[in-house]
C-alpha cells in the first residue's frame, strides 16, 4: 500500500503539468476503452452477481452491483461527458496589482493523491477516476469486496486509455486486493501521501472514515434535510415541491425526511400536505398537530427528528414561525441541504441566510442537491464539512491553489 | 477546555449571523481599549518579561515577548486596520442560472470555530482574535506561558471592545491556564468544537501540530525558500533581489535559504552573486564551483540543501538550467515560496507553472511572502497544505461557503 501511495505520488506530479488536451484524451479514450470490453467487463461483474448471491447478499446491494449493457454503456458516457468538462487546472481565479507594481494571480492547481474508499457501486471506478484525473490528481481506488472483479475490469480498461494517451498508468490505482487492512492503511494517509479521502457508501463506512481518517475527507454522514412549509407559502407548490422532496427518489441524501409546517398555516396547509404524503403511499410519523389530521399519522418520537429514513417515511411537525424552523434544523440538522418555502421573499432571504448548511433552497425541491443538477457535470460526493469542500464536490473542488507573483525586479523595504 | 469549546460553538452561531457594521465596530472598540489599557497592558508585560529574564530565558525571545508602547500601539493600530477590511462573510463569490431557471450561488460563510496555539510574541492575541472574528469566527486562544500576562491583559482589553458592541465575550477566549494538558485537549479537536487549528511559532510547535492534532491545520512547518537565477537573469536585477531575499531579514519565513545558478550562467553571475553575500556579512556554504569563487566560502552538505536557517547563511549551487533547478526545488524544497529571475518569459512561464509552491515569483524578492504585501490587510500565517487555505492566510482564507439556490416551484423530473 505504501508503494501504490509513493506511486500515486510520483503520477501526481506528471498529471498536474498535463495539458488539458492530454486529460481530455486520456478520458475519452477511457471511455472508449470501458465501451470495447464490454464483454469481459460483463463478465467479470456476472462473476461478482453470481458470488454475491451465493453468500446471501441482500437484493438492494446486488442492484447497486449488477451492470447491463444499458448501466454499462451509461458508465462509458459519463467518463466522456466528465472529459468534455472545462479544465479547472490553470485557472486564473483572481488577479491585482499592488501599488509597488507587482502583479499576483491566484491560480487552481491538483490537489495532489486523492483516496477513494467505496462499496458495491462498480461506477464509482470510473466516475471517481475520471473526475480526479480531470483535475489532474492522482486517485487510489479501494473498491468493495463484492464488486472486487467488475471493478478490476473496469479499472484494466481505464487504464488502457490514459495509457494510451501518454499518462501514467499509477494516475488511476485500484487497490488489487480484497484485504480489509488496506481500508486502515488508506485512513492512515499511506505515509503522507494521500491528501484527502472520499468515502462513497453507506453511514457505517462513513462514519468510520471520518472517525479514522489521519487525513481530511470530503463527506456527509446523512442527509437529514428538511422542508419548512411557511405561512406564506404558496399551497399548489407546496404539495407539489414536498411531494417531490420526499418521493421522488427516497434513497438519495437530497430527499427529505422532515416537513415543518408553520403554526400559522396549520388551518390551510397541514392537512392537504399530510393527506397527500398519505396518499401517496408515504408513513407519516408526527406531533400532536399532525397525528390530529388522519389516524394514518403514528406519533414521532425525539428519534424521528434525527433520522434519515431513506425511505418512504416522513417526520411532520408544527412549528412556530421561522424561528422555531431555523432553530429545529440548526439543532437537528446535519448541514446537507435545507429548504423553504414561502412566497414572503423577506423571510426567504432570512431563512438561505441563518440555516448553515451546505445547501439552502427557495421554492424548489432538495433533490436538486446533486452535482449534476448543479451544472457541475459530475460529483465524487457531497461533503457537508466547511473545509476546502462543501455541498456537491465536482471536479473544481477537487483543485487547490497557488499563487504566482510577477515582478520587475522588485525588493521589499 | 471542553466547556470553552461548547462556549465557542455557540458565539460562532452569533458570529456568522452579526451584520458587518457590528465586526468592525467590535474591533474598532477592541484597538481602542487596548490604547485605553496600555499601562496595565505594559505593566503586565513588564512582569512577564522580568519572570523571563529570571527563568533564564533567551534574549531573542525576550524581544519577541517584550512590548514598548510605541510596539503596543502598533498592535492597537493593526487591530483597527483589521476592523476596515471588507467583510468576506456573505460575499457572493459565482452565481448562475440553471435552464430550468434554478438561480444558484455560492456566497461565503464563516469556518466556524479556531484553534489558534502561540509561542511568545503577545501580539497573536490580537492579530489572531481580530482576524477570526473579521471572518465572523469564534477562536480559543492559546499563548505561551512567557507572555501568560501579558496575553491575559490584551485579550480582556479586546473583550470589553467586542461586548460594547453587542458581541459575546466568548468569541474570543483565551486558556486561562498556563497548564500544558490545554494544548492536548486542543490538538484533540475539543469535542469536535474546533474546526481549524493554527499553530503560530517555532518549528517544534508546529511539527507537534501537525503530527498530533485530530483537526486540520493551517500552517507551515518550514520556508525552505529558494532563488534561481536563470541563465537571462539581468544581473542588476538578480544582485539587489537575491540581496534583499536574504538579508533584508534573515528570521522571516520568506527568507531566501538556498541559491540556485544556472550553470549556463556561471561566468557572469556566479561569482559577483557570492562576493555580494559575502561582503554583506552572509555566510555562504557552496557547492564545487561556488567554493572556487572564494575561500570565504566553506562547503555545503547534502543536509543544507534542506536547512532553512533564519540567519546570515545561505547554501549556493550550480544547477544545469531550468529543469535542473525546478528539479532540485520541488526535492529538497518545502512548497512555501520560490523564484525565478530571468528576462526569459518562457522559462518564467514554465517555472511559475511546473514549481508546485504557494507562492512562486519573478523577479521580485521571495520576502513579499507576506499576506500585507499581498494586500490581505493581515494575516493569522502562511499555509503550505493544499486544504482550503494556501499561501498567507488572510480573512478571506478563514470563510467557507454554501451554496443559495432560489426557485419557482421546480421540482425535479
Amino acid at each position: 500500500m505504501l508503494a501504490m501511495g509513493r506511486r500515486a505520488r510520483a503520477a501526481a506530479r506528471a498529471l498536474a503539468l498535463a495539458p488539458a488536451d492530454t486529460k481530455r484524451a486520456a478520458l475519452l479514450g477511457a471511455a472508449a476503452a470501458i465501451r470495447a470490453r464490454a464483454p469481459e467487463i460483463l463478465a467479470a461483474n456476472e462473476a461478482d452477481v453470481t458470488a454475491a448471491r451465493a453468500a446471501g447478499i441482500s437484493e438492494a446491494v446486488i442492484d447497486r452491483l449488477a451492470l447491463t449493457p444499458a448501466r454499462l454503456d451509461g458508465v462509458a458516457a459519463a467518463v466522456a461527458e466528465i472529459a468534455e468538462l472545462p479544465d479547472p487546472v490553470g485557472k486564473v481565479t483572481e488577479s491585482w496589482e499592488r501599488p509597488n507594481g507587482l502583479r499576483l494571480e491566484r491560480v487552481r492547481t491538483p490537489l495532489g493523491v486523492i483516496g477513494v474508499i467505496y462499496e458495491s457501486r462498480p461506477n464509482v471506478t470510473a466516475d471517481a477516476g475520471s473526475l480526479c484525473l480531470k483535475a489532474g490528481n492522482a486517485v487510489i481506488l479501494r473498491g468493495g469486496s463484492d464488486s472486487f472483479n467488475s471493478s478490476r475490469a473496469i479499472h484494466a480498461a481505464m487504464v488502457k486509455g490514459i495509457t494510451a494517451a501518454g499518462l501514467p498508468a499509477d494516475a488511476i490505482q485500484l487497490v488489487p486486493t480484497r484485504d480489509r487492512a488496506a481500508v486502515g492503511a488508506m485512513l492512515g494517509g499511506l505515509d503522507g501521501t494521500l491528501d484527502v479521502i472520499v468515502p462513497r457508501g453507506g453511514k457505517s463506512l462513513v462514519a468510520r472514515v471520518q472517525a479514522e481518517a489521519r487525513v481530511p475527507v470530503f463527506a456527509h454522514l446523512e442527509g437529514i434535510v428538511h422542508v419548512y412549509v411557511d405561512k406564506a407559502a404558496d399551497a399548489e407548490k407546496a404539495l407539489a415541491i414536498v411531494k417531490n422532496a420526499k418521493l421522488r427518489r427516497t434513497s438519495v441524501c437530497g430527499a427529505a425526511e422532515t416537513l415543518l409546517v408553520d403554526a400559522a398555516a396549520r388551518e390551510r396547509l397541514l392537512a392537504p400536505l399530510v393527506t397527500m404524503l398519505l396518499d401517496a403511499g408515504c408513513a407519516v410519523r408526527g406531533d400532536a398537530a399532525t397525528q390530529a389530521v388522519d389516524p394514518r399519522v403514528t406519533p414521532a418520537s425525539e428519534e424521528d427528528w434525527r433520522t434519515e429514513y431513506l425511505d418512504a417515511v416522513i417526520a411532520v411537525k408544527l412549528v412556530d414561525g421561522l424561528d422555531a424552523a431555523i432553530d429545529h434544523i440548526e439543532t437537528h440538522g446535519s448541514h446537507h441541504t435545507d429548504a423553504i418555502l414561502t412566497e414572503d421573499a423577506q423571510a426567504a432571504e432570512r431563512f438561505l441566510a441563518e440555516v448553515d448548511s451546505a445547501i439552502v433552497v427557495h421554492n424548489a425541491s432538495t433533490q436538486f442537491a446533486d452535482g449534476g443538477e448543479f451544472g457541475f457535470g459530475g460529483e465524487i460526493g457531497i461533503a457537508t464539512g466547511r473545509m476546502h469542500a462543501r455541498g456537491p464536490v465536482g471536479a473544481e473542488q477537487l483543485t487547490s491553489f497557488k499563487y504566482r507573483v510577477r515582478g520587475t525586479g522588485q525588493t521589499r523595504p
